[in-house]
């Protein structure tokens, strides 16, 4: 999900299981492409702000693809995934309407997308009690990115920032999800829902296995720098959020810092300020950032903010058009989250009572 | 619950903090007597096989008590309990059947006493999410009842049975239990149970308090040892079960060992065996072991094992009569418990409501 794709997992990721988990993922998405009905996809969001131009670029535009192409596709908003490494909810329904306006205004559909929050499907979240007896404390302990995660927080390691790799199991397996687009840092998760879902059906439903493995869809997205150089992040204020105004954007840019050179030139590693403006602008015009350096040349960093505050505005016009057409009616975006939400509690329900047949704990 | 009585706690059982926690229990005792109708009981059982003596005295004759005293008594079949440190849910169906069947005949009025299964209230079991959030992992670590039942399960610790304290604070807290009846070694799980009630009202709802903090009762039934002097343990065949025939209790008494002393005395420690069957005559004809041993005198095993055999057949017939008449109509028993799902999916859904409330999850 999207807030942990930043942080890095142990091992190279040029290691000899990252490239095999890349041709698998390459595998997967021919597969996809060929037969995308036969694909159920869950994704997600934790509900911890505003969305930027990073997660659009990075997961949203994917999503869209996917419904587009008619792979069934399912959203998440993680509502309890806040909690795991913070002491407060502060925000959490502003958070989360707002997500769901960002999805629609980025072409999700929900007639197509099923969309809904963690805490609206007890069934889904009961999983948990089952799917916990099948993993060991010491498998909770080896995950990289949980470790990491924490590390990151500085907050103690709660017990749910332990458990969140088979809770995620169960937002991915109650809806039967056999595709889930990550970063790298997320595949043990994803491996650790394969295990789940292998040692349930070979514990309790050897003959009719309930779960599929799900497959990992190994995101391709660059990452987009932040306006400084930097990881975009919202703490850095180095964030183009797509909800802002072109107003707001353009002074963002404007304050953004460049370096003394006065001819542009595209060189990430010695001027990373200069061309993370240049990556931005090259994003949302689909140019070679090289190009853009070359013809605004001596304009200095005057010129080249102008172009970037010009093109972002430009890409984002009409998702922000949809975006304030959306919000003019809060009752629709919550109804859409509404029925979001029940669908997901048939479909959980509808597992659930599987899972209880497999386990005899029917009464 | 009762399959976790034996485990021995980490501590001496007369430390100080024993000392307080059995004043503080004499003193919610003494209050729930005076005003039964504030107190709501929350106990239960993992249906793991069939109840023998040691639950009936130990447990089962105390939540009869209770109901009949007023209070509000749930009882929960903890079914997912019995994954926590095995593979296999094998007989579960019949086990569960069969633990409200001894209920029932042991005098648990369902009108009175709500019934349930873990498995079949997904809203209480979501619980377990923010709950977990409301823990650190290295209290999940601390819990010396979780070690010991590791180490003599021989079962590696699985994720269930690590954060199985927090689920059994779901299972008291859904339905705003405020007193527990445990043996000492749960004393640490309530002493859990409390923390997370605290935390979650001072986190989330500090001016109106969603959960209280449950006082343990701790029990004060002396251990029945089993037949043969050892711990009442199933795998040791020497339990006395509820639900057998009186031939079969009659067969087992007369197989279980004795000593080459003739004369029958209480000595419980050099004379395990045969003061083993003096406490079951004792307890089940509320005589004092040590009358009955004079009165049999030079009788000998023979004639002590004929007046065991007579008094636990005696004192459970009428229990058993109330058992094969309820086993009648399996149909009945089934519908007790559907009924007690249905109340406790009632109670969970209020819960859980008041839990989105305050955690500002409403959408």
């Amino acid at each position: 999900m999207t807030d942990m794709q930043h942080l890095t997992a142990a091992g190279n990721e040029m290691s000899d299981s990252f490239l095999a988990a890349q041709r698998q993922s390459d595998k997967t998405l021919a597969a996809l492409k060929a037969d995308p009905g036969r694909y159920t996809m869950l994704t997600g969001d934790r509900p911890t702000g505003r969305l930027h131009l990073g997660h659009y670029f990075g997961t949203i535009r994917e999503r869209v693809a996917m419904q587009d192409l008619g792979v069934n596709t399912n959203i998440i908003i993680a509502d309890y995934q806040v909690i795991t490494d913070r002491d407060t909810t502060e925000h959490i329904q502003d958070n989360v309407l707002n997500l769901v306006l960002e999805y629609l205004a980025a072409g999700i559909d929900p007639k197509r997308t099923m969309i809904f929050t963690h805490s609206s499907v007890p069934a889904a979240n009961q999983l948990m009690l089952p799917f916990l007896s099948l993993v060991t404390e010491a498998e909770l302990h080896r995950n990289p990115t949980v470790k990491s995660e924490m590390e990151a927080s500085g907050h103690t390691l709660t017990g749910l920032l332990l458990t969140y790799p088979v809770h995620q199991a169960c937002d991915i397996l109650f809806c039967k999800g056999n595709v889930v687009p990550v970063g790298k840092d997320q595949l043990p998760h994803i491996e650790q829902t394969r295990t789940i879902a292998r040692r349930f059906n070979e514990r309790y439903a050897p003959k009719h296995p309930v779960f599929p493995e799900p497959e990992a869809i190994l995101s391709d997205a660059s990452e987009i720098p932040g306006l400084d150089g930097r990881k975009m992040s919202k703490s850095y204020g180095n964030s183009i959020i797509l909800g802002a105004t072109a107003e707001q954007t353009a002074k963002l840019i404007k304050k953004s810092p460049t370096d003394s050179q006065r001819r542009i030139t595209f060189d990430p590693i010695a001027r990373p300020q200069v061309s993370a403006l240049l990556t931005t602008a090259g994003l949302t015009t689909g140019r070679d950032p090289k190009d853009i350096a070359e013809e605004i040349g001596d304009g200095g960093a005057g010129a080249l903010k102008a172009y970037v505050t010009e093109s972002v505005n430009t890409y984002l016009a009409p998702y922000r058009e949809r975006r304030a057409e959306f919000a003019k009616d809060m009752d629709v975006v919550r109804d859409i989250l509404h029925d979001g939400n029940a669908r997901a509690n048939a479909i959980a329900n509808e597992t659930l009572d599987q899972v209880r047949d497999a386990m005899g704990m029917r009464y």
